[in-house]
């Protein structure tokens, strides 16, 4: 058994593809023990994404560490294990549309029955309330919906989505929240609860300061490219060999900076004393500082900007990153071995817990693998496991 | 007291600006009492973003539930009451760079003497360990440095930020989980730990395919703007008053939509038959979605293409985000009246729980709103409180 902090909870995990599979890995890789039920057919990004040795390292990086369990939920002998599965658990995680949980057959009052103290936890598009809750969903129409396009891209060209699924991974970071502060609730008063998560809440959540100024003061923020809306100069810059990304967010960084780069003469007079006269002649700072970056190469400034305390990066290619010696000192990439398909590489842990961390215990599970051993604990024998396995309700 | 999930826990919060602040407000929403520990300047973002009767209302979208103590941590006295705040705490979320907490005197050794089940949160850019861990940091330079830019963007032009500070956000929510799972384990064993949260880790967990195919393959994905990267037609499409983002994510979908839209017979033809003849062929593709949706409204396309069950939604900015009929009916949008300052809006709840829900106890404090209860329940007498003000220590 894991010695996460989530060790001795048991997790019937019904998600499939990205939101719900993400926030059950997080409970799994803090310690929880997550079977994941899955359709004969399996989760659909087992074929999706970067395959090797016939095995997506797609659906590796988000189902680590969990066990599973293949059953034909459409037959009555499938639901009768499913629920004889969620008898024996902590919790339940599922991102179906709204109405199919009940629709299975699973309602609120049939759950309770079955485990009094089951905490329920629901990710979906839209939430379990509200006009738009039966329209299909996906974490483009979130980035849309949510205002989160219109906050990023340039000025003159349309709201732009962010190149990664970010609704869905918001909204499982919130699943795994609710359901790891729910369950230290659980601990002291012995009662489950409900947990209803929505992507477009979710993201709708990081609206911060664009949020703030438009419910403050009734004007929408621009968005502005690399740009920042109200700091000049701010952004990214070209050195020989690549980008630099540069944020000096306040009048001391910016003094720092001009004096890192040699630029306090060329930066001085009343064009350039405060950062409002500086965000008017932004195009003229930046061109300044740009042909200064482009004399030498990316490390060259990023050496010299962070010994005198600017903010400062290259901006990096996933082959960089993955090669970045801060990323490789921290873990964040980590190997484990699959029988049969060998080492895959994923993402590491982002959760650094001294006493109880997160660990790789098992890599992302074959379809179906742990449906046995799961069966037999539950009580069912031999005989019984190959008469489902013929019937092809396992 | 607060009824919710983490109702009796004590915070001690000694963080500035974005993503620790969002990580402490996490937990007093989900019914912590967190005490934000301030310098006699008071949290920089006070002065920040949009303001109305003299109060950020940026800060208060981030420090709502809290409660205020002034503290001048640069004195011997305030670092004693500190101290004895610590001793009455279950949690201790900082984000100062990793080695000013052990400058300030509360070294791990110290924090265990104060309080030996004392959870400590740490949120950083880089991280407690690795070769850059004492570089300033910023949210932007993690967009840089963890390949998230790299994919979001247009292939013709840089690499390209969110416009919201999601490395900070997201940083912020692993914080949360972490503790809130690590006061679960506190609960069962009676341990607190160490967390060490950074910007970087965390938002590089969000890489999903990105990661996944480049480890796979050792081919790094391009970022596609709006257009999806292995599917067509996806993307924002330009209805006569405004535009509309369609994620038809696989053939089944595609067909409702070409359906939906009368364009059964204009997309037929082995140019459009398959998702690789339509990946090749997607200017024309678009070109014949765009003019067909240019024909009629938003609304008009919305209703009908939910209906027939493609993903689909508007392209909101944060105006129309605030009064989209969804979002009021999920209480996405809150108003607390806050003492002198009138009404205050911001962003709701995502994390909708059934049985201890997140609630709007108070109002975003004013600096230092809680100093004198605060110290008082730690047993300082009126005449020593006085004392203290008078030295300017609180």
């Amino acid at each position: 058994m894991s010695q996460g902090p989530l060790a001795g909870v048991r997790v019937v995990d019904l998600t499939r593809v990205l939101a719900g599979p993400f926030s059950t890995m997080l409970l799994a890789d803090l310690g929880a023990e997550v079977i994941k039920v899955e359709t004969p057919a399996g989760d659909q990004i087992r074929g999706q994404g970067g395959m090797r040795n016939g095995f997506s390292w797609y659906f590796a990086g988000f189902n680590r560490n969990k066990r599973s369990v293949k059953l034909n939920m459409r037959t009555d002998e499938g639901m009768a294990i499913l629920k004889d599965l969620i008898r024996t658990a902590d919790v339940l995680v599922e991102n179906f549309r709204p109405t199919v949980l009940d629709t299975m057959g699973l309602t609120e009052e049939v759950l309770k029955a079955l485990k009094p103290d089951l905490i329920v936890c629901s990710i979906s598009g839209y939430g379990q309330t509200g006009p738009y809750k039966d329209r299909p969903s996906f974490d483009f129409i979130a980035q849309a919906m949510s205002g989160f396009m219109s906050s990023t891209g340039y000025p003159d060209r349309e709201p732009l989505r962010a190149g990664l699924p970010i609704s869905d991974l918001i909204a499982g970071l919130y699943g795994a929240l609710a359901v790891s502060a729910s369950l230290r609730r659980r601990e002291v008063t012995g009662e489950g609860e409900r947990i209803d998560v929505a992507l477009v809440d979710s993201i709708l959540s990081f609206a911060s300061y664009f949020a703030a100024n438009y419910l403050a003061t009734g004007t929408a923020m621009e968005r502005t490219g690399n740009d920042h809306p109200v700091v000049a100069p701010y952004g990214v810059f070209r050195a020989k060999d690549g980008d630099v990304a540069i944020a000096p967010s306040n009048d001391q960084i910016y003094g720092r900076l001009v004096d890192a780069l040699g630029l306090r003469e060329a930066l001085s007079g009343p064009d350039f004393a405060t950062n409002a006269a500086r965000m008017k002649n932004r195009p003229r700072v930046n061109a300044i500082i740009d042909a200064k970056i482009g004399e030498d190469t990316r490390d060259h400034w990023i050496d010299r900007l962070n010994a005198a305390g600017v903010p400062c990066g290259r901006v990096l290619t996933y082959p960089e990153v993955f090669e970045d010696p801060q990323i490789l000192a921290r873990e964040m990439v980590c190997e484990v071995e699959h029988p049969g398909r060998g080492p895959i590489r994923m993402v590491g842990f982002p959760m650094k817990l001294s006493e109880a961390p997160c660990e790789m215990r098992n890599p992302a599970p074959e379809l179906g693998a742990d449906t046995t051993p799961v069966l037999e604990a539950l009580g069912y024998d031999a005989e019984r496991i190959a008469a489902l396995r013929d019937g092809g309700v396992i």
